[in-house]
C-alpha cells in the first residue's frame, strides 16, 4: 500500500501520479487565488469562509507533506532540500498563529505558499537549463550585481551634492537619494524624484551612460548562456 | 477562367498576381486609415461617409475571399489556416451586426481586419526565421512567461503589505498592487503609482535587482536564436 | 598647386592634411555649439554676433566645398554622394535664405548640418563594421519594425476601446491613443496618460508582456551582428 | 621584518595577508557607512563623533598608504597605478581640509573614497574576464557613445523646433531640451518633460524608433564580449 501512494505522489508517468499532481497544483491554484481575493476590501465579510477554506488547504497540505516524508527512501533529503523546505513552509505559519496573539506579522510568511508553483516545473527540462545557464554565469553575475550596488551608491551620493540644497525634502540625505538612483538607473523612472539642477542633470547623463552599459549585461549574459545550453550538441541528456 | 483567377490570386511572380496583391494591400491600409479616422471626435458628422467605404471595402473583401476559397485545391485547408480564418473574421463582424441590435460591442472584432496586414510577408523569407527562431526557443518563452507572472504576483504580495497601510487606496488589495508589479518590472513606470515607505523601497529595489534580469531575458533568447537563424549554413532554402 | 590642395583636403596620413581635418572638425563643433548657443533666451540680443559667426563659418564651409569639387577627380560622384551632399547641404539653407521672406522655416534645415559630424568617423574600421553588421541584419530590422509598427497601433486600437469611455481627453481617438502606446511600448511612460480601467489595464499588461518581447529584439540583433563582424575571422581587411 | 610586512599588504594567500585584507575591506565598508549616515539630517548632532571616527579611519588609511609604498619593490609604479591613485586619493582631501576655510567644496573629493571597494575585486578572475570583455569591444563602445550623444544632440535640437512654442518654460532652448532628450532616449521618462504637439510626439516616435536599437547595442556588445571570454577555450589561465 506505501508502495501504491510512492508511485502515485512521486511518479510522473503513471496515469494516477498525474491526476494527483494535476490535482495538487489546482489546490495550488486555489490558495493562492483564496490569498489575493482575501485582500480585497470588498471581500472582508467574509472572512469566515477564507478561514474556512484555508482550514481544508492546510490540512491537504499537510497530509500530502506527511505522506512525501512516508513514501522517500532519503527522507533528511527530501525535508532539506529545496521542495522540502517549502512544503513545510506552506503549513508551517499556520500551526504557528495558533498559540500566539500577534497573527499579522504571521501572515507574511504566508509568502512562501507562493512558492509551491515552482513544483509545476519540477521535472522541466527548460527548469534545468535555465538552472545550468545561471550556474555558468553565477561569477559574472554575482560581480554585476557588486558593480550595480556600487554605482547606485555612486549615484546616490553624487546626487546627493548636486541636489541637496535644492530639494532638500527629496534628496535629504545618501540614503533618501538611492531611492532616485534605484529608480534611475532600472530606467522605472516613476517621476516622484528628479534632479532640477543642471549639475545634476548633467550627472544623471553620466550616470545613465556608464551605468546603462551596465544594468542591463546581466540579463543579456544569462541569455546567451541559456542560449548556449539550449543548444543540441550541450544537450546529451 | 478559374486557371486564370487562380493565378490571379495565389501568384505572386506575374504581373497580374503582383498587382492583385498590391491593390489587396492598398485596400486594406485604406481600411485601416479610415478605420482609425473614425474615431476622430472632429469627423463623428462624417458617418454616412465612413459606412458607405466600409460596405465598399467589405463588399471587396467578401468577394476576394469567396474567389479564395473557389480556386485554391484544398479548400478546408485554407478555410482553417491562419490566413483563411483572418480572411473570413475581416468580413464575418459586419455580416453579424446586420440582425442584432447593440453594434457597439462588435466593432471590437474589428481589430482583427488588422491582421490583414500580416499577408504582406505571407511569403517572406525573413518572417519564415522569425517563426522558426520562435519555435526554437518556444520552451524557454513560456518558461520565463510563468516565472515573470510568478514574479509579477510576488511582487503584488509583497508590495501590498509594505504599502496597503500607508497608501490603502492606491494598494488596496493584491490586485490593486498588481498594476504596480506591471508597471514597475516592465521599467514602463508611469509614476502614477510607486512605493513610499521605506520597507517598500527597499523591496521595490529587490524586486527590481532579480526581476529586471528576467524580464528582458525572453527578448535577448529570441534575438540569439534569430541570428542563428539568420546564419548562411542554417538556411539551404 | 592643385595637387598640393588636393592631398591637403584629401589626405588623412600627412601632417598637413590631419591639420586640414583637424580645423574642420573644430570649425564643425564651433558652428554646432553657436547654433545651440544661440536659442539661449538669455543671449538673444547678441543676434549680431551670431549672425557675424554664421557668416564666417559659412563663407569657410563653402570654400571648402568648392576646393573638394575642384580637386577631386570623381567630381560628380563627390556631390551626388552622402558627404558630398552633407557637405553642401551645410551652405545651401544660408544662401537659400538671403531672397526668401521666411526665415524661420529654413533654419530647420539647419539641423543637417549637424551630420557634418559624421566625417569624424569616415575612415574609422568600427564604422565600416557597424555598416556591415547593420546590412547583415538589414532584413530582420526592417521586418521587427514593421511588426513593431503593427503592435504600436495595435495597442492604440485596443486601449482606445478599454479607456476611451473613463478617459475621453486623453483617449479621444485611436490617433490620441497611439501617443500612449509609443511611451508605453517603449517603456518610457512619462506617466502623462495611462490607463484607469481595469479592462484597459490587464491590456495594458498583455500588451507589454508580447510587446517587449518585440521592441528589444533589434537592439540585440544588431548587437550579435556587430560582434560577429568584431571577430578576427570576419575582417581581413 | 618589512618582509614580514610585505607579505602581510601584499599576499592574499597566506592567513596572516588575507586576514589583513579582510580588515582592511571591512575598514573600507564602515568609512563608507559613516559617510552614508553622516549627510542623514537626524545625525546633525553628531558631528564630533563622526569627525573623530574619520580621523582614526584616514589615520589608518594614511599607515596603510604608507606600509605599501615602503614595501613595494615597484615604488614609482605602485603610486602612479589605478589602486595607488586610489589609496591617495582616499587620505589626501583630509589633510588638504587642514588648512583651507572652505571646506564644503573638498568633502566632494571624498567620493574618490568608494572607489576603494574596487580592492575587493583585484585578483577576481571574473574582474579580470570584465576587464579583457571591455577592451575587446571598446572601439566599438567608443563609437557607440559619440553616436548616441549625436542622436541626443539631434533629438534635443528637433524637439526645440516641435515644442518651444507650445511649452516655452521646458523647452525653453537646445540646452534645455537635452533633459528630455536624456530622459527620453534612456528610456527613463521621469515624466517632468514631454511633448504636447502633434509633431513633437510624432518625432518623439521617430527618434525612439531609431534610438533604442542604438542606446542598448553597448550592453548587449559588452555581453556578448563577457560571454566568449568565459568560454573556457578563451580561459588558460
Amino acid at each position: 500500500m506505501l508502495l501504491h501512494l510512492k508511485s502515485l505522489i512521486e511518479d510522473t508517468d503513471t496515469g494516477a501520479g498525474r491526476r494527483f499532481d494535476l490535482f495538487t497544483q489546482i489546490v495550488i491554484v486555489i490558495s493562492l487565488l483564496l490569498f489575493t481575493i482575501e485582500t480585497l476590501p470588498e471581500l472582508r465579510d467574509y472572512e469566515a469562509f477564507f478561514g474556512l477554506a484555508e482550514y481544508l488547504i492546510v490540512t491537504f497540505f499537510t497530509i500530502e507533506y506527511i505522506l512525501r516524508v512516508l513514501v522517500t527512501e532519503h527522507k533528511i533529503a527530501y525535508v532539506l532540500s529545496f521542495y522540502g523546505i517549502i512544503d513545510l513552509a506552506s503549513v508551517l505559519p499556520f500551526y504557528l498563529t495558533l498559540g500566539i496573539i500577534d497573527l499579522r506579522f504571521v501572515r507574511v510568511f504566508r509568502l512562501f505558499r507562493l512558492l509551491r508553483i515552482f513544483k509545476f516545473t519540477r521535472y522541466s527540462r527548460a527548469w534545468l537549463r535555465l538552472k545550468r545557464a545561471f550556474l555558468d554565469v553565477k561569477t559574472e553575475l554575482i560581480l554585476y550585481t557588486v558593480l550595480t550596488l556600487l554605482l547606485i551608491y555612486l549615484a546616490s551620493v553624487g546626487i546627493y551634492y548636486f541636489e541637496n540644497e535644492a530639494q532638500p525634502d527629496k534628496f535629504g540625505s545618501i540614503i533618501d537619494s538611492m531611492w532616485w538612483a534605484i529608480a534611475t538607473l532600472t530606467t522605472v523612472g516613476y517621476g516622484d524624484v528628479f534632479p532640477i539642477t543642471t549639475g545634476g542633470r548633467l550627472f544623471t547623463f553620466f550616470i545613465l551612460l556608464v551605468g546603462l552599459g551596465f544594468v542591463s549585461v546581466p540579463s543579456a549574459l544569462l541569455a546567451s548562456a541559456l542560449s548556449k545550453e539550449a543548444e543540441p550538441t550541450n544537450e546529451p541528456d
